[in-house]
């Protein structure tokens, strides 16, 4: 029997969730994976989930449909163009309303169902210059809030949300992929693939993706429609 | 233009979420109704829930698909058996792992994308005997964590999460739900319905719902198939 830690990793297919959840394995945890089918325009992220969860060697990895465009409210589910000229200040229209505590919730949930205490997520220092909920005191607050959520703990257990990039530039993140050895190729990060599954090279993400792996002097191996 | 305010009410089909969220509308506000296909045994609540959030009003009704019967670990969703011999001690085997943490997340998420502030749940003083994410420290931790997790909360914002049942019993709520007028027979206790869709009379819902009927001293519109 395995007697190491089971951790719920939130796996998107995106290159900050893969270091993520290898930075916790590298700790010693086993990893479930977990990613959510919310009907993204990128839902190309979802094949690439699977290739980074098998390649993480997770013990399983669950694919949730749930429809957040049900909801409206961001250029990621809905009709509003994803912006293309480059990053901007402020909260991003790419901001999906209460994403990142919807998908801690579900990871708490299967966490708690799996005996497992520990639950990562892929936030980091760029992220949370535009998104209020990859922000260190939300991170620290949804961990106060598992502990009075939950059976296990009432009973005494503490969840622990690991995220291990939070103070980690995007230059830093391919850094530490590189070091793991980790097939960085597996992830996608653009928001707006083009029809033949190119990165488009143009959206924030694609831009930031690019000048992580420019910064860190690690070759890209990701093939964009336009250089970024 | 109706200016009064907006409430994402988390709608189950059951008689307290029904009685909350009229409470809140008495209140002046206009209501959201929203409901979690959960794959919850008893999904002839959602028909309920229909029913529900037609006769409160609800603006719009959305009706979420979300399988938490992948991760395992309640009675609710698997195959353990739904108990049958009275009410016990203790968090019970139908508690569903971090349900009203993800419920809640999703009532935020809608409420950011739709311009409300407020959310409706229907717990209580019965419900937080047994469940720990129906307490008021709960509820609170999680009103906190909205502010820190929304664009809305970064740019001054404050979600409230009314829980006006919370300190009413099974009999109280009975008590307001005639006061109010509603119709209590549209909504749908029971965890374990009859092959013929009759509320079981004997699991811990069917026998709470019973004796609140009983001691508000209010005519009980409910079939049970065997007495509670």
């Amino acid at each position: 029997m395995n007697t190491q830690q089971l951790a719920v990793a939130l796996v998107s297919g995106g290159l900050d969730s893969m270091v993520a959840a290898a930075l916790v394995r590298e700790r010693g945890y086993r990893l479930l994976a977990l990613s959510v089918d919310y009907n993204q325009r990128h839902r190309i992220e979802l094949a690439a989930a699977e290739r980074v969860a098998a390649a993480l060697g997770a013990e399983r990895h669950v694919v949730l449909p749930l429809d957040l465009s049900r909801f409206g409210g961001s250029a990621l589910t809905g009709v509003t163009p994803v912006p293309k000229d480059g990053v901007g200040r402020g909260i991003p229209v790419t901001y999906v309303p209460a994403r990142n505590t919807i998908f801690l919730s579900l990871a708490l949930g299967w966490a708690e169902a799996a005996g497992a205490r520990d639950l990562v997520i892929g936030v980091n220092a760029l992220d949370y210059s535009g998104y209020p909920d990859c922000r260190p005191e939300f991170v620290a607050a949804f961990e106060g809030l598992a502990e009075l959520a939950t059976k296990a703990g009432v009973e005494g257990a503490a969840f622990h949300v690991h995220a291990p990039l939070q103070h980690l530039t995007k230059a830093d993140i391919v850094r530490e992929g590189a070091r793991l050895g980790l097939e960085m190729g597996l992830s996608w990060s653009c928001y707006d693939p083009t029809p033949d599954e190119l990165h488009c090279g143009l959206c924030d993400s694609c831009r930031l993706r690019a000048k992580g792996f420019g910064e860190a002097g690690v070759p890209d191996p990701t093939r964009y429609a336009a250089q970024p």
